[in-house]
């Protein structure tokens, strides 16, 4: 049937929606919330079918902006319209359903289906939890990996050998990535840096970077910075590199599983053809992986699954009880990075970073963490870092102290005097997310003292910082509601008393 | 926030929708896809929202069908709006994912939010994984049974003791309701039939029973016909008994998985305060259930939670490899089972009434199969079926012949002489869907062979009927490539040779 379109200039939220008039439904035989095939200007899409109940001409198809986009449409285009059957690819999801191994040629459909619209939210659902349910052997999770990788873009470096650096995330304030990425161009290999921007954190990578430099780069212009400077601090969503992530992790997100985290960080790298991989695994206590135990053989995953796609992968297993450094919050990080690469000290910050680039330097026989440490010192990564600036638009001569940070402020005080028992990263998250970060750069948490440190009697633990006195207020009420950290002179007995089924709400971490 | 109401005439399909302007997503903090709060007049719902990209002043919200009607909303209504957060229930979902076994009180809460509107696809698709991946236990079934009685209707009868039949499906032409519901009646027990439409079959009993006389009553109607006739045939879908179960069903079918058969059959034989039961299994390939072992350990499940719920319930195993009787489809169906009720010889259709029958008299102390047997043959059945033909507003003295089938057909003929060895339900089935049914009540398969009888070269087997030529062409396409009959002196040996790996279509049979 052919259609003429109709723009409704309305966003539905990343589903390709369409509406027909009564008549033009009953003739295809499609029922709201139903699947039609559209075909125009030589693309095809499946699209939810709405249907217009008062009284509108047949003949008709409203377009909403996501299937305008996808098929670019204009105003009275013909489109053909045609009942859309079941994706091929859902057998294969209901086989997994079923407890059957899929190989790689039912994980590619499976994966194409989902970046072309054509699985609807419940099907990409089942099939993410079923993994989750079952779990995803190293086949699978191999397959998985070079399928997001086949679905989506590739970057050709003509350099190499291609280094990376990638953290599971989950530890607050992790600003490493801005002391990795100068420390490993400078000292003459290839980086070439994609991160994400926070989902469940107060700050991705992206969001950090964005502060000293544009991040929004298409896959020419992350080239043409890492040719001039070895490195670069892409954003990787405008990147596609594997475009399936995108999408199941709408579909993860609302039920807080995370099956795909090893195909989703590896394909990533493959995509830019990463030789040498150096992963941290923050564990312990309010991060994503709580004993050494798992991290152990989460390392060992990442290393096989790595050695399958011909990434050599080594870890390092980091301690993640409280934040890295002392800012939490796009902007309060991106002044602590760049005051720890004009040789601030820093020293958890730096100690990690020169873990990782050691890891690296190893792999690539440059040499070990000492080399790390003396470009750090030396002032060749934050020459580097302004280079790199530079090639991306940014200001090459800022200084920390032009960064903003939020205009409202409030000190937090010790209530005792004591050591810093502990801190909880979870709530200290919440306290900065709800002062505004991560969308709002400028607000965060400064912590003042860490765990070990003496604290007095009225002296300030930790300030927070936002762009409006509501959104302070509101992070200070969650902080006298939760307290996120514990000063005394010993730890005591008692963490918590349980008298009837408890109501957990517990944080969950999703950064990819 | 107070918003100012459009209503946009269009059907999303289920779903609760409403747009909102870019300004008023950006001062609420949402963006497409994600959930408001709704207020009006008295109720309160979550919407998925849609944000209008295109020039429209603040103020307005636009809202589809489905808001308009659960909020009783007109033009220009005021609507209070607030960011929604995420149901309370969605954490019990998560523990169950979890694998933790839910009590009665989230269950509920989950089932309330579910029926309310609270609970995206995606949410609710992982409740129903988890319990098709994890499994029901026998409490859980019983919460989820009661959870769904505690969010529908009930119907309160003044007299009984209630008897109520059911059939798990999946046998084609099961017209066995037909035959049940005015044997029972006529023995003076009440028997408040709800029935389903087909879902995934070529005729559910609604559909059958809506033939002859109207069956979309409204709780007060049914139990008037009930109080003057002791029994009737009301479709279920419009008396909201377990509305949970309708909601859910969405989920499932697309995914071919049927986590929640007892509690959705229990639930609504329990809302209608049913005191005894007689359940139906039909056994064998090409139905539900393919081993006798499978149906006995379905029967104790039905017969356990009937217990726990206050419903005898005892069960027959029957023979399911073929259609029941010999017609397939709404109106072919309806005429067969009204010449059953004439006298007409259908022996498999009266064979397996007669048991089920029986059962409710035997649990009931009225007697057992004989005395169904003597009411079917006396005329009696016959002429309680007219009295509740009158009562719901049918044609009390139709016949037959007076029931009008598909102007087209064709006959299919022996392609060589033997024995009919075997039939494929699903293939019929499939065939007389391809034909129009169940939406057509006209169409269908007229088998004139069944299995065990001789026919020879020529002689037909079966006919297809249908009210379009190009669907009794596509009918008979399916058929010619999908042989649903076998014809021999023995049955051969080799089924199918498998020398890669098979892409099997297995059909899905859902019917509530």
């Amino acid at each position: 049937m052919k259609l003429q379109a109709k723009c409704l200039g309305i966003e539905s939220g990343g589903k390709p929606v369409v509406t027909l008039s009564i008549e033009d439904a009953g003739e295809l035989g499609v029922r709201s919330g139903e699947r039609i095939r559209l075909r125009s200007n030589g693309r095809e899409i499946s699209a939810i079918v709405n249907i217009v109940t008062k009284s509108v001409k047949a003949g008709i198809v409203g377009v909403y902006d996501e299937v305008s986009k996808s098929l670019s449409i204009k105003e009275n285009d013909t489109i053909e319209v045609e009942p859309a059957h079941f994706p091929a690819s859902l057998q294969h999801i209901r086989n997994k359903l079923r407890r059957r191994k899929l190989n790689y040629e039912e994980i590619l459909e499976i994966v194409k289906d989902a970046v072309a619209g054509n699985l609807s939210e419940v099907e990409m659902a089942a099939f993410v939890i079923a993994l989750e349910q079952q779990g995803l052997d190293l086949d699978e999770a191999t397959s998985l990996t070079v399928a997001m990788v086949e679905t989506g873009q590739h970057l050709e470096i003509g350099k190499g050998p291609i280094c990376d650096k990638h953290s599971i995330g989950g530890v607050p304030g992790d600003k490493t990535t801005l002391l990795v990425v100068p420390i490993v161009a400078a000292a003459g290999l290839i980086i070439p840096k994609t991160s994400s921007r926070a989902i469940t954190s107060a700050a991705g990578s992206a969001d950090r970077a964005e502060v000293l430099m544009p991040v929004t780069l298409g896959v020419e212009e992350m080239k043409d910075v890492v040719e001039k400077t070895n490195g670069c601090f892409a954003w990787g969503g405008s990147l596609h590199l594997a475009p399936a992530d995108d999408v199941f992790v709408q579909v993860e997100y609302p039920l807080s599983i995370d099956p795909m985290l090893l195909p989703s960080i590896m394909a990533k790298k493959r995509a830019v053809h990463a030789n040498f991989l150096a992963l941290d695994i923050p564990t312990g206590r309010g991060t994503k992986v709580k004993t050494i135990g798992d991290a152990n053989l989460l390392a060992k995953d990442f290393i096989e699954l790595g050695r399958r796609i011909d990434i050599k992968t080594q870890c390092i297993i980091s301690y993640g009880e409280q934040p890295i450094g002392h800012a939490i919050g796009p902007a309060l990080e991106a002044r602590e990075a760049l005051r720890a690469l004009q040789g601030g000290a820093v020293p958890d910050l730096i100690d990690k970073a020169v873990h990782l680039c050691g890891l690296l330097f190893e792999m690539t026989g440059k040499g070990d963490g000492r080399l790390a440490l003396e470009i750090l010192k030396s002032g060749k990564a934050e020459k580097k870092m302004r280079e790199i600036i530079t090639q991306q638009g940014g200001n090459p001569n800022i200084q920390p102290d032009d960064i903003e940070i939020g205009r409202y402020s409030v000190d937090i005080k010790a209530e005792k005097s004591g050591i810093v028992l502990w801190l909880d990263n979870n709530f200290l998250v919440e306290i900065a997310r709800a002062a505004g970060a991560p969308k709002d750069k400028k607000a965060g948490v400064l912590l003042h003292k860490k765990i070990g440190e003496k604290v007095e009697k009225g002296e300030p633990i930790l300030e927070i910082y936002s762009e409006k006195a509501t959104k302070l207020g509101l992070a200070e009420k969650i902080l006298q509601e939760e307290k996120p950290f514990g000063v005394g002179d010993r730890m005591e007995m008692l963490i918590r008393e349980v008298k009837e089924i408890p109501i957990t709400k517990k944080a969950f971490i999703l950064e990819r």
